[in-house]
């Protein structure tokens, strides 16, 4: 037995659930090595239901989170073609996120510059339960943000800090109408920070459960309110739909409010809680004046409107709730055990927790909470919070169902689909009966599931993406670092069957689709020129200049296929900061120029058309040096090239630049 | 007719080709808009080709630079799935490439830490003019560099800058044994560097080309020699084999020597040079004494054998030889028009030029090239190098071949293909014949092309991958940012047949695969914690500790599933520099670990099963702030966390650390 199936059995022991281990490792062993697989027309029909034939799309696109890279990647479904990666919370050296002038405020925050995150959960935005296309959503779990990308131009627009907060994971979940997008702390802390002995967790750290108004129309975020919390580890959430509007829902665990060695200390309780949130009772209480401004320091990062150069502005206090200034407003449902994943069906009736430690799904129903609350069925109160009865709130059990499940997805048509991290499989099993209707295994261990809508009121229930999160001999191995396991399985018929694993970078946690037909009409090709309000831009070759103030010189450049104006520069000096302010004058689809120059501490640009990008640049050694387009342009981009002389201080060289022939 | 089209009208008016202009559009009007493919039965054959059943491999790994990613990205043929990334030139967040303590000296320059760079071409190491399997090298266009990747492991284990250079896109093209990878410059410049007014290039810019000396055991690299070359632009490269071998081949443009608007300015040559090379007579010559050692500064970054950590050295001089000093070392190749690709056939014998600006391509003999050597069949000299007569050392010309024909792959059955990126197309023809045998369109423009082993002596000919520059309507769009756009096309019978469109991100330059069945039985699946030798590599948790040395503190951490320890750390001060040193003593395939802490002004780290990496961390605020593993590793990875505390500098707070359940 190897290291790693030790470590499932070592949840087992803790789950103490009895089950052979023979079936418990089922999904655990590696195949031996085998020969490379022979395309073969016997493949056919699996083979023709994921192929998109040249000239032809994907029916959807998949939005990935990265995990660990930071950003969104865009898969193709059914193909499983990374189609593209959006630039969230990390720097890409690939196109200059991060690096420009223009984007560099992005990743500005309360802590600096800060280059990483680790991107969790996708989220589109929504109208009536149904994802709308306008916005994608998503979390940066280690310095708590939340992001929002336009999906007309697949751009990220807005990055908000949380104050008080530490691990944002239960985040960025989204109201029926985006009214909010919600994030709640996995890791408590004290609030406000303080530095206080880390033996003193218990009930000195807290953890919140922030509300991040959305603007309808624009988009723009801001924190509404924030609720402080017991310091449990607030892990997942998901807001009601339909009857259940009006409420969020988060999944905790490490109710035992352990601080060390969580992973035996924090799997003690049988049952740890789901908070039930009535977030329209919290927008009373702020009305009626419950709410306390508290003093915070964090930053909301915005691409301003008419420049679209990142905007950094720095915000100094939130409106906090308490259960105790605000009563009625939050209600814990026991849940076995250290629960994760917390999903709301499409009717909005039912919320279905996966105890990771348990082999029973637990499904509450919204309507016997309401009743429980109504008749005051609680069986004790956490810190204030009343904690209803388990079987008051319960609608069905999924017993012996497997073993860790995580997450669940609904495919609008009664059914749910629950990943089962430990053994290794999807099970498919139908809301009301609570009765398993298939089981399928999965390579291996999987978190989240994502059905395209599947945590909307309408899902388009016609694939499950398995998100697996060990990978080992699926792919051609590239030494120990590999990527993660996606399997795309056809839910169209009654039983399930994979179609096809696709590799995917990074670490994706969720992720949610959207069919492309919602998308396609609204892209944007290009960024038209004459709207072009970056301060630095310039619209003809004829405006090309360069400006010295001191030691600071502003390039404004101009790029088209396929030449630089100016190409050539003299009259630069070691120690001076120079910034290249490149406007890419083309007004077509697809048509972007890169900018690099030689010896730069700094990565290059890539300028979409109409768009202008700025380099900064700090020569330091005398000499000529070139830049360059880095992105083939045309049959002449070879030639797209120019050059920088560079001076020693008080050398006798006059600023000249010339290009375009002139 | 838009915008991109009269660029490549433009370029048809420079080249002069009376060829219809409807015919020269056949490529480039985009599709309409359509709706999503709906997969049907009827893909068939070409779905069922390129279709990997799960559980399965790909037949291929292919080797795709980044472009201005900088990075390699491995895709699977013939599935076209990302398979993984390797970072190389630039910074990577998703694994804390560039930003750990272990990896930060690897993008060390002359100029400082360069986080980017834009890299181009991949060249698998050769025995006998074959890929075997041991090294990957790609170049550093911007500040030129070259790399080399362990194939056992899919590292980055070594970058060497190259001095006396600018623009390194010639590069790293290998000799049939690896004796040597070359590396020419794109732009020229003065050298050594000096401060000169640019108008004065003509004369003053130099070349050269670099013979970089690969050590047959360890694959170190080091600069044997650089010849300087007159100033034009050289732009890509190969070596001979077989009779050919001891001798190089550098495409240029340029001879013009232009140093502004080189589109017009750099276009009006008929004919641009071939630079031939005899590195044996150099070798020759410096073993006479003809070298002469030149004062340069340049880099040479490695991981050391022992620690597996990078370390910089400075190097300070290298040796340098000139036409004048080896007489009969260089010759020039007259070759129309502003030649790009420049490609040597399997036999050897044939040298073929792709003149971007020429509908004909000619191929040079290289038998007829020693033969009018020998003859002397000059039809002058340019700067001391003889120029062969044009007639003299040509085989054969494809006529009205295409237009823009770029690159060239071979085939192995005496075919073969060349990119066309003006007409959008591939051309199939016949060596010896000079015969166009098939064409087929492509989406759109390509670049280079590629051929498993299809620069090599013996290519598996089974496909060609069309590298497209332009992507435009062939995938879902997003936004004015798109992926560049691969297509996989068999190659196997008389007519080529295109199979598949896959994006690709970033902008894939050149490519090379090798047969998965090479690389597959080398592959390192975990590090042995055992010969861990970083010095700050913790083998047990007993061994964990927290050492201070004034400001400075070191935590040596373990990481296993569930747990890191310490798992929870106190006196730690604000103004302190804190080195988190966390080995992962997994012993297992597929269980790397992450870490990651709060606000912390750097990426995170992803950790390989038995290794040590470094994350450095100056606490900037007062507080109790978590850490956790970033990589879902088991089912209680959630749990996997803990505290450190940060106090004001002076407070009496003790040095204290436990986990573990200690």
């Amino acid at each position: 037995m190897n290291a790693k199936c030790s470590g499932r059995i070592f949840a087992s022991i803790i789950v103490g659930v009895a089950i052979a281990v023979g079936a418990m490792l089922s999904g655990c062993e590696s195949r031996p090595a085998q020969a490379p697989a022979k395309p073969s027309a016997m493949a056919g029909d699996a083979a023709s239901l994921v192929y998109v034939p040249p000239g032809k799309y994907d029916e959807f696109y998949g939005f990935f989170s990265g995990g660990y890279s930071g950003q969104i990647e865009i898969y193709g479904i059914p193909s499983g073609r990374l189609i593209q990666v959006i630039p969230v919370f990390s720097q890409n050296p690939e196109d200059g996120y991060g690096y420009s002038e223009e984007t560099k405020a992005m990743l500005m925050t309360s802590w600096g510059f800060v280059p990483w995150d680790d991107s969790h959960h996708p989220e589109l935005s929504q109208t009536n339960g149904v994802p709308d296309g306008r916005w994608l959503f998503i979390n940066g779990n280690n310095t708590p943000r939340v992001a929002r990308i336009d999906l007309r131009r697949f751009r990220t627009e807005e990055i908000l800090e949380i104050p008080n907060s530490a691990g944002g994971h239960s985040s960025p979940f989204t109201t029926e109408n985006t009214n909010y997008i919600v994030s709640g702390t996995r890791f408590s802390v004290p609030i406000p920070q303080k530095d206080i002995s880390i033996a003193d967790y218990k009930g000195n750290f807290k953890g919140s459960l922030s509300f991040i108004k959305v603007d309808p129309k624009s988009g723009t975020m801001n924190i509404a309110f924030q609720i402080l919390v017991p310091g449990f580890d607030y892990d997942l959430a998901h807001c009601g739909k339909g009857p259940s509007d009006g409420w969020c829902f988060f999944s905790s665990y490490n109710t035992e409010e352990a601080h060390t060695l969580l992973e035996v200390n924090a799997s003690q309780n049988d049952k740890d809680f789901v908070a039930a949130v009535n977030w329209k009772r919290a927008e009373q209480c702020l009305t009626e004046g419950n709410g306390k401004q508290m003093a915070a320091h964090y930053l909301h990062n915005y691409l301003d409107p008419v420049t679209d150069t990142a905007k950094s502005e720095e915000l100094t206090s939130v409106a906090v709730l308490t259960p105790q200034t605000c009563p009625d407003m939050i209600y814990y449902l026991p849940t076995p055990k250290s629960p994760h994943g917390i999903d709301v069906d499409p009717t909005g009736e039912y919320i279905v927790a996966g105890g990771k430690l348990s082999s029973t799904i637990p499904i509450h129903s919204f309507h016997k909470m309401l009743d429980a609350i109504q008749k005051m069925q609680f069986e004790t109160a956490s810190y204030g919070i009343p904690v209803l009865k388990y079987e008051a709130v319960l609608a069905g059990e999924v017993p012996n169902a497997c073993l860790g499940p995580l997450h669940n997805e609904f495919d609008g048509k009664g059914n749910v689909y629950t990943s089962c991290f430990i053994s290794s499989e999807i099970i498919k099993w139908k809301l009301g009966t609570w009765e398993i209707e298939d089981r399928i295994p999965v390579y291996y261990a999987p978190g989240h599931l994502m059905i395209p809508g599947g945590d909307s009121a309408k899902p388009w229930g016609k694939y499950v993406v398995a998100i697996n999160k060990m990978t080992k001999d699926r792919f051609l191995p590239t030494g120990p670092e590999m990527g993660q396991s996606a399997q795309l399985i056809d839910i169209s018929g009654d039983k399930m069957r994979t179609l096809l694993d696709f590799p995917t970078i990074s670490e994706p946690h969720y992720a949610q689709a959207i069919p492309a037909s919602m998308l396609m009409p609204n892209n944007v090709k290009y960024y038209d020129l004459d709207k072009d309000k970056n301060p630095y831009a310039t619209k003809s070759e004829d405006a090309a200049k360069v400006v010295r103030s001191g030691n600071v010189v502003h390039v404004y450049m101009t790029a088209i296929r396929s030449h630089f104006v100016p190409d050539n520069i003299e009259g630069i000096f070691v120690g001076d900061t120079v910034y290249f302010h490149v406007t890419n004058l083309e007004q077509d689809w697809d048509v972007p120029h890169g900018f690099a120059v030689m010896g730069a501490g700094n990565s290059g640009l890539v300028i979409m058309p109409g768009e202008t990008r700025s380099l900064k640049w700090m020569p330091t050694r005398t000499g000529v040096y070139p830049f360059y387009c880095t992105d083939f342009c045309s049959a002449l981009h070879q030639e797209m090239q120019g050059y920088v002389r560079v001076s020693a201080p008080g050398a006798k060289v006059a600023l000249l630049w010339h290009g375009g022939g002139k």
